[in-house]
Formats: C-alpha cells, sequence, structure tokens
C-alpha cells in the first residue's frame, strides 16, 4: 500500500485537516501519479460542506489533476515514467454499458468519481487530488503536454471538459453565435473554447466589473440585468452555455435563441430555477437541454484542443493550508477564475 | 367579392351563428376552393371563447381544410379546377425572413394564420374553414390524393402535421423507442405517424379505457398513473411526443428518456407545467423542446407519406349545427378523435 499525504474535511463545518491514508498498490493496468497541481471545484465545496446528499468523511476532494507518472503497472502500454498526465472527475466506469460503449462513461451508471464514491479496489470511498499521489487505471488518465504551464492546465480537467463537450455536442461552428452566461471557473474557459472554435462570443454577466475582463477574452458583455440590453439579442444566439448554478430566470436566455437554438445548463441548481415558460419552446422549437463533464475520449480531444490553441484557465494558485480561505472567497466570487492547490505545500508540512 | 356562407361565434359565450361575408377576388396567384370538410382543433375552440389573447369576433375558426379547386388566378401552375386541396394553419408569411427561405414558415414572425390573423388583403382579420369557400395564395395550397376518404383527411392538416414535424425534425428511425403521450386529436395521428416511421410507439394515458384503441393502432400502452408501470419504461425512450396541453408533471417522462433522448411539448399549456427537474436534464443530456405545426414543404410531404402509408384520421362527422355541442364533448374528451364539420351542411341551410 501507498502512503498519501492528504488535506480532507473531518465534517461539513471542521476546516481543512492533514490526513494520511494509503493508496491501493499498483495492479497492472495502473499508474501511480504524483499530483502537482488540483484544481477547487464548486462542487469541492459542495461535498465537503455537505451540501449534496451522500458526503462520507473525511473526504478528500479534488478532481482536477496534474501530475507525473511514478509508476506503471505491467500491462500499462500508453504511459512511462515521468509522463505529465491528468486525472479528471472520473476514475473508472463498469466498461460494459451503452454509454461506455458510445464513449460517454460520465453517463455509465457505474462511474466511479475521483472523490466520494464507492471504491471496489479498498471498499471504502475515493480520494481526490488534495493530496501528494493518486492511482488510476490507464484507461482513465489523460495525457499532458508538458511545455504547458501546468498548474494553469489543471482546471481543464473539470471546467475545461465541462464547457468544451456541450459546444462539440450541439456542434458550434465557425460564424454561429454563441452566449457563455456567468463569468467563473467554467465561463471564462468556455469563452476562450467558443472563441477558438470560431463562434462570435457574448458573454451574460450581472457584473458589470467583470466586462473589461471577458472582453480581453474576446467576448463581447451584455449585462443581464439591463432589460434594453437583453432585448437587443433577442432571436440572435445558436446556443447558449449556461455555467449558472443559482436560480434564475431561463426565459431571459430563452428568448435571446434563434429557432432550434439550444439552452444547455451546465450548473446543478441548489434551487431549481423557475419554471420556463414552454411556449417560448415551442414558438421557436428551442430546445433546453443539460449536460455533464463530457467522456475519457472526449477529454483527450479537449486536451490536444486547448493546448493548439494556448487555451488555459486563468488561475490564483494556492497551498493546501489555504482551501479553507478559498472556498470562502469562491463563495463571494472572490477569484479571477479558479484557485489551484500546488502540491508541492503538502511536502512542506 | 365572393359571397361566403359561415358559421361564427359572435361572442366568447354565444353560440355558433349563420355568418355571411365577402372573400377576395381572385389576384393572379390565388386559388378559391370549395370548402368540403373542415376538422375542429382544440385551438379553435380556445379562440372562439376568447381563453387566449386577441379573439376578433365575429370568428369564423378552422384550419383543417379539405376542398375541390373552384377556379384558379391567371398565374397558377400548381393547380387546376377540380383538383382536391388542402388548406392548413397558415395562409401567407412574408416569404423573405430567415424561416422563409427555410421553409419553416410556421415560425415567420409575420405568418398569416388561416383564421382570426390581420388579413393583409382585406384589413380585417381572416375567416377559416367553418365555410363555404376560401381564397389561398397557391404556394399555401396542399396537393390530395382524390381517391382517399377527405373527411378524415382533414385533420391531418394540423393534427398530422404537428406530430409529423417533430418526429421528423428529431429524426426518428426504425427500431427506435417513441413514446406518444396523451390519445386525442393529435396523440392517435403522432401513433400511427410513428408506427408507420418503424419506431417502436407506447402511449401514455391516464385512461385505462383507452387501452384497446391504442393497441388496435399498434402501440404498447401504460397507464400514467401507474408509478411502477412508469418506473419500468425509465431511460429507454429516444423521443417522446407529448401532445396534453393540461398542466402536468414533466419529469414523468423526462426520467424515460434514454441519453440524449428529447421531450418534445406540442400542446400549449394553458396554465405553465411545474418547473422540471434540471438534474434530469443534466445527467443524461436530455433535452425539453417544442414544436409547431410545420412548413408548408414538409406538410405537403407529410400529406403524401400518410397517403402512401394509408393513415387518416379517426373522426366523428357533424353538421355546422352541432359546432357548440361537439365542442362540449371535447372538453370531457368524448370524442374518437377528431371532430369533422361536412359543409354540405351548409348548403341544407
Amino acid at each position: 500500500m501507498l502512503k498519501t499525504q492528504a488535506y480532507a474535511a473531518f465534517n461539513h463545518v471542521a476546516p481543512f485537516a492533514p490526513f494520511e491514508f494509503e493508496r491501493r498498490d499498483l495492479t497492472p493496468t495502473d499508474v501511480q501519479i504524483e499530483i502537482l497541481y488540483c484544481g477547487i471545484c464548486h462542487s469541492d465545496l459542495h461535498q465537503a460542506r455537505s451540501e449534496w446528499d451522500g458526503t462520507v468523511y473525511p473526504i478528500v476532494p479534488g478532481h482536477e489533476i496534474v501530475g507525473r507518472v511514478l509508476a506503471v503497472g505491467s500491462e500499462v502500454r500508453k504511459f512511462q515514467v515521468g509522463d505529465t498526465v491528468g486525472v479528471g472527475c472520473m476514475v473508472d466506469s463498469c466498461g460494459q454499458c451503452a454509454d461506455c460503449h458510445d464513449q460517454q462513461e460520465q453517463f455509465c451508471p457505474k462511474t466511479t468519481y475521483t472523490y466520494n464514491s464507492p471504491d471496489a479496489h479498498t471498499g471504502g470511498v475515493t480520494y481526490g487530488g488534495y493530496s501528494s499521489q493518486i492511482v488510476v487505471t490507464e484507461n482513465f488518465v489523460l495525457r499532458i503536454a508538458d511545455h504547458l504551464d501546468l498548474a494553469r492546465v489543471a482546471p481543464l480537467l473539470c471546467a475545461g471538459i465541462t464547457t468544451y463537450s456541450p459546444l462539440r455536442h450541439w456542434n458550434v461552428q465557425p460564424g454561429q453565435k454563441v452566449g457563455v452566461v456567468g463569468l467563473g471557473g467554467l465561463g471564462h474557459i468556455g469563452v476562450k473554447i467558443a472563441k477558438a472554435m470560431g463562434a462570435e462570443v457574448v458573454l451574460f454577466t450581472t457584473s458589470a466589473h467583470k466586462a473589461a475582463d471577458a472582453e480581453r477574452l474576446g467576448a463581447t458583455v451584455v449585462i443581464s440585468k439591463d432589460p434594453a440590453a437583453m432585448r437587443s439579442q433577442r432571436n440572435s444566439f445558436d446556443f447558449i452555455l449556461n455555467t449558472v448554478s443559482a436560480s434564475h430566470n431561463l426565459d431571459d436566455y430563452l428568448n435571446l435563441l434563434k429557432r432550434d437554438g439550444t439552452l444547455c445548463l451546465v450548473g446543478v441548481p441548489e434551487n431549481p430555477h423557475p419554471t420556463p415558460s414552454y411556449p417560448n419552446l415551442i414558438f421557436r422549437r428551442r430546445q433546453l437541454s443539460g449536460s455533464l463533464i463530457g467522456g475519457i475520449a472526449e477529454t483527450q480531444e479537449m486536451l490536444d484542443f486547448c493546448a493548439e490553441h494556448n487555451i488555459l484557465a486563468d488561475i490564483e494558485l494556492i497551498g493546501v493550508q489555504q482551501i479553507d480561505q478559498a472556498y470562502d472567497r469562491m463563495l463571494k466570487s472572490d477569484v479571477k477564475y479558479r484557485f489551484v492547490i500546488d502540491l508541492a505545500s503538502l511536502k512542506a508540512e
């Protein structure tokens, strides 16, 4: 067994604290990865603070992992010691169902998530990337070009694929008009990816002070609280990616879609959005949909796309000791745009 | 001007009564049509009784029209006197916009609906098919094979295209599993069309007494009030066509969709359906959408498809004098499955 250092939450109110546990010994298909960087996703906070069902304590969150291969099992063919690799939201799936067959492992009913998920190897739950190392079956390990700024790559493993997958699935094309709602961890990467796909991108935000940033990323900005500005955008969008999970009126965005346009939700709302106007769907054949991360093959495609287009997250690098402050600042949207933990700070303990 | 006999509602509570008005003289591109049969659509009732905004009285409803060409303008090329033809929900559109360009005239913001719609020719409103004749520009006239049972063709002009268009748009294929919610005017034709497209069809109804009928149409029946029966259908549908406009819980049907499945609403709810579960969309990438009749070219395609597959509506033929009783019975769902007015009854007055 592989002794591993981590930071864990021990209950829903306690601050993060050091935690030591053991990773499994390598099976023939496993890859052992030294974790260099791990992004902090809002769902880490939801689960650490038990805001969703089913948190098992202690919990070690983290599913935006970049690291280096320390060792490989005897049958591993795709990776070797020293490779730069990533791990996202999933570490395994059943491999048998229709979703797995279609390379859409994120929808497999037996997906093993990277943390707080039943772990067939240990009988306990999985522990995520707020830790010194991780052991993952090779099919769930992603290849990362090692010339990149690796701390800035980490958030792509969740925020990147969560925005890339729907933009690809709904076939965003050069010349199309794409909206992104919310300039946070997801939104700022969504803008970059949609832009790189050749779309005209409009960023919707309630925060006028984010306008300059969004414009720097290549988006036109519309302040969603301004009814005249919103009205001027009606019936003009092919696709709108809605990254905001706080409850809000979806009609504000459904109204902006062209005929056959899609509003895609990627933020799981804690409190439901109000009922949308059904005539708004019917009278323009609009679609309201949702999307969940992406499959492993698509995650690799996204990483390659981002490397080719020089897309990296805008981040603030912290030590493990700052996780609680980072969570508190995230709740105030006081981060541009993703916190990333430098796991070197664990060794300094 | 062409003196025309009709039945009209003169206010939102009065019974239908005889009404005489004039159709326009034929322009070079117009077709004058003797109306033989006109189906009664639930939206006729909504508008006659002013349940939607904007009813102008007297109102002559009716947009499921089958008739015979009486005369044609000098430039009409597609039709000649004696042809059997149909007119659906629209009699004109702008011809210039993107929707018209894409042959999706039903979405044109300037569509002229067949009744109760501003009429550029007269400066008043359009009058529909509860009348002896109609004058329509040739591009909005449909060709109908004259060997068919024409009274049973009439409902295809609205109920047929309203169900055919989404089944085509979402690309229903042989071997797919398709649900149809509600066995009424729309639903019973939806079942027949989906069946003819090669799908396995399941009909959802609250009325156990409709089971035998639905089975005769080729559908498996699920009683939607039976939780165990509904549970057994989970995650199994490619597409569900929801024809029910009464407010109901959409999650009951969203839950039945496979990954990437679509629930399409074609009934405009008077009172909104409750808020759907957004996680239900996100965690299976399901889509909630709506659809509105279909374009003129697609309506012709539907008529040809129905002729080829011997699809006709199940109807109850009435005289104009029975419109009010028919409306009252429709409100009790006491019709299998569409009332059609035999306009010969107008001449008998």
